[in-house]
Parts: structure tokens; C-alpha cells; sequence
């Protein structure tokens, strides 16, 4: 707030001055494409994505209705189908739309089941319905417990599943769930199993949850915001086997796939159900008696009415990248996480979190200094170990060099979950991190004496 | 879709195709930003605003965390703030966030209304509540009506007001129908009034509302995603009068005030509900031992888990414009659409939808072909008028002059709407529009004896 005049006045500024602005704007800001930027699961600065982007604030309109954004919304459309042949529907068929990032499409996936085996929720109510409950590992992402709040379905009825020491839903747990709700006169509704899970890069066994989804008659959802990416690799897709036996599948392009934020989708296997859901038939925006074919319109298929044109930006990469080109990108990152694992996995003074090759780029470890490595496990060691990774973080951003992630997991104590999802990273970024952490860990745990 | 190859393949395409996809992508598209573009509540294209939008594009980070967003989330807290003060909300103080347009902030309204007065719906789901009722006029937008469908209200359960023959709600209305759901057993819970009504451009009267929320102790939201940006306008804001008493407020900059899209801001008058109603805690995203003041991170109050920056554009144009440049721009539009008003409403072929000066600028009108305006009243006459303003746009957008909305509205058959937001616009641009209806009008009437 020093030295950056942020406060808004009645009169204008200069040009002059909104181009420093701009530039202090860019100064202070984090630069989220840096090849050592690990922060997040979005990351890089695609250039074309970048130009579709810019053409898009141009175009400056509005993916409601066909009329305003004719060749947006056959983008659109088109592109949906073209993932939902990936994800492996029938001659992609099915349904979707863009949505403002995964926690919304995750939040759709919930309303889509609820309509679809209680359709008077609709017009009545939660009371109209029986209690429903919805389940996710404990390793999900949070939007689902967020939907199970805002829809009416209360966190209470959505049931976490164990996973594995992997971080990957136990089937058996979730059968046994479902048994145990239904004897205590619940409806089991909906199962989200994760496809690349935030922190451990987890991919749930979606073909032995579809089974017993099958089985209780259950919408499966896959939340592969992060993991869906997969899909465009023909040496990585097998992580999603079972995916096309989804009921609705969130995948965030602009995740794994390098597109400028935001572009996340949600895809729907039955046709009809995401307008039955949501239209509303707004005769005022959406009237049928326009000069064309008012399917094109998408805006009552949302929960939105105004809608951001998210999808040019990925078209345009699609095509100058080609499906190849994805593939070729998602490849190389997880060549590199797993010459970072194989990096660290044996390296003195590093302990991974999780045992084998990671599923997805993410690699999840600990680092101890020096004066932690001898000390006999124990209480002290854990509180100890918890402020490494803070004050390392907090060290690398002060210095302004490189950042990375790091949380606490269930009685697990912080550690850094590296992720990887740049093509412009390299071996060398990654060997810096190492050497960063190095650097900053000793020194500070010396000089400080907090540890 | 002829002559564009939309497809997606599997191998790149040349970058000179990528520039002629470009081209074409523009060339096919609508020009949204020319001032004979009247057709949407957003238009117009501000180039500072643009230049913002570039600059957000090129930083491609997310508005979570502070972390990674710093100067963004400062910007975005100050904005807020200096938004609530215009409110009048003392000091500023209060809530708010910026979402993804304003269906997903009235959205809001009705989440943090139900946590305010029964937040055990949050973990125990709507069955834990009494039977909730909400109000909203039967002119309002219909992102009240998606939010009670998605939030588990169910529609039957959002009660409709009437409103007088401008369509600003009838309070002595508002007060028989929340009695009627009391005698019914059902809780009314929340009440939006609108301010700045899609069609008529109308406001209700939020004094009168405001008391009849706290006689019975109802949220009170007010929907300014139109008619918020007269805030900026001494000559105007008192047609929101007593905005100051809502409990909620949405306001889209990027209708009246000429924000690229998207910008829309759900403002809250008591700190922490936003919080209360929307926080999980997700541990593994908003780590609590960071560095830095953590309740800078906004991303835990919302439905979202990554979210667009969407405020540096108007930030940017806030500074460029000043708070007068903003008030001048209203002051404009409203000029024009007043001028647009004198010059129809006693003009042979024109017939007001209702009487008197709008209040916005929308100007509701029917356009009457020579061979209508003989003809006595009746079923006749009135299938034929509907037909009137589709052709006539129709002919508009085959003909590429001018774009302007059209709808019925109850039991009004189908009528154009004019709305000014463009500050490019001028007298000359509506002298056009009305040359263009008379010109398309009467000629395709003659060739087509469709009427």
C-alpha cells in the first residue's frame, strides 16, 4: 500500500500516471508464468492463448445467446463435443458448458443429479425430497463440501470417504457408506470421484466406483479439474480408465493445459438435462420467435445469465497446438515431476510423503534441516517440522525467487507439494528449487534458531 | 460454420491459419462496441478498460489467494469499500466480493439471507429450516427464480409481486402476500427489490420495501446489476433511494458504467457473513501460518475456488475517469434515451408500452407498420403487432445496421427495447435506429403481405 496510490477520486488521473499505475501493477505483481513459479496448479503463459484472450476483451461480448456470439458458441459447442469424444461418449454426445472455474462446475454436477432423480427439488424444494446424501474422499476438493452447503443438501450429508495411504478413495469404504446411509433411511444420490486430486495428485479408481454407482443407482461425477488433462495423452489416459462411465466429468483446461485462466468445463452425459435443470425461459432474453435457431442460445442451460467467452482462447491453442501439441506438453511435465521425484525420493535430508512415482505432476515431500535429521521422532519433531516449509515459503518470497506450495494434510504435518504444469519449465528450474531450499532451509533454521 | 473450419485436429495449424482464424473470428462476430449496437444492457468498448483487461490477461493470475493476487486483492478491497460508501453504508464498512455477473451475486443475496437467519442449513441442509419463502417482483431478473431452484427453495416457493403499469412493485402488495405466507405457515425470509428493471428500466420503491422488511424482519436485497451505476450520478441516485437500508446489493460495472465484461459486485452490508456462509477452511489452499495477514485471502468467501480478476479494469478505468468522468457518462445515456423518448412519443406509428418519462434508459415502445394503424383493437391486430418487431430486426441483422432488443412482457405482445449504455453513442445514432425501423418497416411489410 506504500508508495502505490490505489484510492479512487472524483477526478481523473492523467495518462501519464495510469500508465504508471499499470506498470506498478505488473511490479508488485507475482509473475504466475516464471518457469519457477510452482505455486498453483495454473501456471505459464501460453502466447497464443494470451492473443485469444486479448481478441476476446475485444470482441468484448456475451456467450448467452447465439445472436451476440455467433462463433463463440459454435466454438463452443463444437469443442464440448470434441471433449466429450476424449472423455469417450458415444460420438460425444451429451451436454455441457463453460463454467467460472471447477468449483462451479463441480457445483453443477451436484444440481444436474439432484434434477435428474428428484426434478420436483426444482419447483418444490429440498423438503420435497428425501434426505439425500452425497459422498467424496477426504481428499477431495472443498468445492464439493462448498455445493453441498449453497444447494440445501447441508455438509453434514456429504459423506468422506478413506482413501489409501495415496490418497485414492478405498471402494469397499464407499459401498460400505452407502449401506450404512441407507440403513439410517438416507438416499445416496450422487459419488465425485477425483481424477488428479489438489495436494497428492491422487486419481480415484473410477471403473470400481462406477460399479457400485451402478450398483445403488448413483450419478458419478469425476472432478478432473486438474486431472482431466490426462486425458489428451495416450500415455497418461489409463489414470482415468472408466471416466466415459461418468454421468458428468469437470475438466479445467486451464489447469494441465496451460490455457489463461479461466476455462473449466463441465460435461454432461445425458442430453436435456442441463436445460431441464436451470431454463427458466426468461421470454424477456431468451424469445422463441428470433430469425434463428434458438437452441444455439446456451443461456438457460446456466446458472448464469451474463457468461464470460471462456472458450476462444482454448480453441485458438487447440489449433495452433493441434491434440498433439497438448499431449506433447502434458508428457514433458510429467517427465519432469518425475525427474524431480527421482531427484529427491533417495536425497539426504528429503522425505517423501507418499511412497511409488506419483500418479499426477504432483510430488509431495517433506524437507528437514540439518539439526531435524537426528532427532527421534516424536512430538517435537512434528511441531518443528510443520514451521519448516512456512518459513522456507515465506524466505523464497521474500528473496522473490521461486515459489511452491506446501499445507498440512489430514495428521500430517506441512510439507511441499510441488506441481509442475508450465512448459516452459525445465530440469534446470527444477534442480533451482532444490538448490533454493538448500540454500534457504540451513541458513534460516541457523541464524533464526526457531527450529 | 461454411467456409470457417471450426474443427480441432490432431496436428497444428501454421500460424499465418491461426491469424486468419483471427480474422474471421472477428469478421463473423457482433460488433458490440459500436454505438448502433443497442441490443444488451452491456455495450460499448472503453479503451482503458480494454488496455485493463490486456494487462489482467497478461498477469493471468487468480483472485483467491493474496499470495498470488496482492495488488489485485488490495484493489479489490478499496473498490468494494468506496462502492459501499456510495451505497451509504457508514464508513464503508460491510462485505462484498466480486463475481462472475449478476445472476451468481443475487445468487449470494439469497445464500448469505439464509445463513444470516438460519445458519444451520449450511451443515444440516435445507429439511433443518422452516418452509422459506422468498419475494421478488414479476418484473425482476430471472436469477432470483434460478437461485431459489439451485439453492433448494424450489421456484413454487419464490413469490411473485405485482407491480404497478411502469413495473416498480406495489409495497401494499408486498405486505399482503408476506401476511398470506405467515397465515400459510411459511417463513419469509428474503425480499429483492430491483433497481433498474431489465425491461422497463424500472426501480422500485426501496424506502417502502425497506419498511415492510424490518416490520417483519426480512433481507432486504436490492438488484442494481442496471440501475446500481446511477449511484454515480447526483442528478439520479435518488431514484435509489434508501438503498442504504438493504441488507445486499449487486451492482454490475460492467452494464451502466461501461466495464468490459465481466463485473459485477455483490455488496453486504454486515461484516463476516460472506465468510460465515461460504468457508470451509480448506487447509491445503488457505494455510493459516502464512507469512502475511491471511484475511486478505477472499477466496474461502466464495462459491468459487479460483476466480477471475475482474476488478483491475475497472480499477483502471476508475482512475483514468474519476468518479465525475463516471457520473458525466450516466448523465449522458440517460440525456439520450430521454431525447429518444421526446422524439417517439407523439411521433404517428409509435406507441409507448407505458406512460411517462422512463426511469432509466430503457424506452419500451411498439413500432405500428402504416397497414396496423387503421385497424380496431383485438386479437387481430395484436398477432399481427407481435410479429412487427422480430421481422423488423430480423431485417436489421440480415441488413447489418443496428441491433436493438425486442420481448413481450406479460400480457404485452412483443415490444422493442431500447437501453443506452454505449458513451460512444449520439443523438445521430438514435436518429438512425428509428430511420432504420421506418425504412424496414413499412417496405418489408409491403413485399411480404405477412401483415
Amino acid at each position: 500500500m506504500e508508495g502505490f496510490n490505489l484510492e479512487l477520486s472524483d477526478q481523473p488521473e492523467s495518462l501519464e500516471q495510469i500508465l504508471v499505475d499499470c506498470r506498478d501493477t505488473l511490479k508488485y505483481g507475482v509473475r504466475t508464468g516464471h518457469p519457477r513459479f510452482f505455486n498453483q496448479l495454473s501456471t505459464g503463459l501460453d502466447i497464443i492463448g494470451l492473443a485469444g484472450e486479448w481478441l476476446t476483451s475485444t470482441a468484448n461480448t456475451n456467450m448467452f445467446t447465439y445472436e451476440i456470439a455467433p462463433v463463440f458458441v459454435l466454438m463452443e459447442q463444437l469443442t464440448l463435443k470434441k471433449m466429450r469424444e476424449i472423455v469417450g461418449w458415444p460420438n460425444g454426445e451429451g451436454d455441457g458448458i463453460f463454467s467460472p472455474g471447477g468449483a462451479i462446475s463441480n457445483m453443477y454436477s451436484v444440481m444436474i443429479a439432484r434434477y435428474k432423480h428428484f426434478p420436483e427439488v426444482k419447483t418444490k424444494g429440498m423438503t420435497a425430497a428425501p434426505r439425500l446424501v452425497l459422498f467424496t474422499s477426504e481428499h477431495s476438493h472443498y468445492s464439493i463440501k462448498k455445493a453441498s452447503a449453497a444447494l440445501g443438501f447441508g455438509t453434514e450429508n456429504l459423506i468422506l470417504l478413506s482413501t489409501d495411504e495415496r490418497g485414492r478413495v478405498i471402494p469397499a469404504d464407499l459401498e460400505a457408506k452407502v449401506i450404512d446411509a441407507k440403513k439410517r433411511g438416507c438416499v445416496p444420490l450422487f459419488v465425485n470421484a477425483t481424477a488428479g486430486s489438489t495436494v497428492y495428485g491422487a486419481f480415484d479408481p473410477i471403473n470400481e466406483i462406477a460399479d457400485i454407482c451402478e450398483k445403488y443407482n448413483m450419478w458419478l461425477h469425476v472432478d478432473g479439474a486438474w486431472g482431466g488433462g490426462l486425458l489428451m495423452s495416450r500415455k497418461h489416459r489409463h489414470k482415468l480408465n472408466g471416466v466415459e462411465r461418468a454421468n458428468s466429468v469437470t475438466w479445467n483446461p486451464h489447469k494441465m493445459m496451460g490455457v489463461p485462466l479461466q476455462c473449466s468445463a463441465i460435461l454432461v452425459r445425458e442430453k436435456g438435462l442441463l436445460q431441464g435443470c436451470n431454463s427458466m425461459c426468461a421470454g424477456y432474453l431468451f424469445q422463441p420467435d428470433k430469425q434463428y435457431d434458438v437452441t444455439y442460445d446456451t443461456g438457460d442451460k446456466a446458472i448464469q445469465c451474463g457468461r464470460h467467452v471462456d472458450i476462444f482462447k482454448f480453441w485458438l491453442m487447440w489449433k495452433a497446438k493441434g491434440t498433439i501439441g497438448f499431449e506433447k506438453h502434458i508428457d514433458r511435465c510429467l517427465e519432469l515431476s518425475e525427474y524431480l521425484y527421482n531427484k529427491i525420493k533417495n536425497r539426504e535430508g528429503y522425505v517423501m510423503v507418499f511412497q511409488g512415482q506419483p500418479q499426477h505432476t504432483n510430488v509431495c515431500f517433506w524437507y528437514l534441516p540439518p539439526n531435524l535429521r537426528g532427532m527421534p521422532e516424536g512430538d517435537e519433531k512434528r511441531q518443528r517440522l510443520h514451521k519448516v516449509a512456512p518459513k522456507i515459503k515465506a524466505m523464497m518470497m521474500e528473496c522473490g525467487t521461486t515459489m511452491v506450495g506446501y499445507q498440512p494434510q489430514g495428521d500430517k504435518v506441512n510439507f511441499f507439494r510441488m506441481v509442475i504444469s508450465n512448459p516452459a519449465a525445465t530440469r534446470s528450474d527444477i534442480d533451482f528449487l532444490i538448490d533454493e531450499i538448500e540454500r534457504l532451509g540451513p541458513g534460516f533454521i541457523k541464524s533464526a534458531q526457531t527450529f
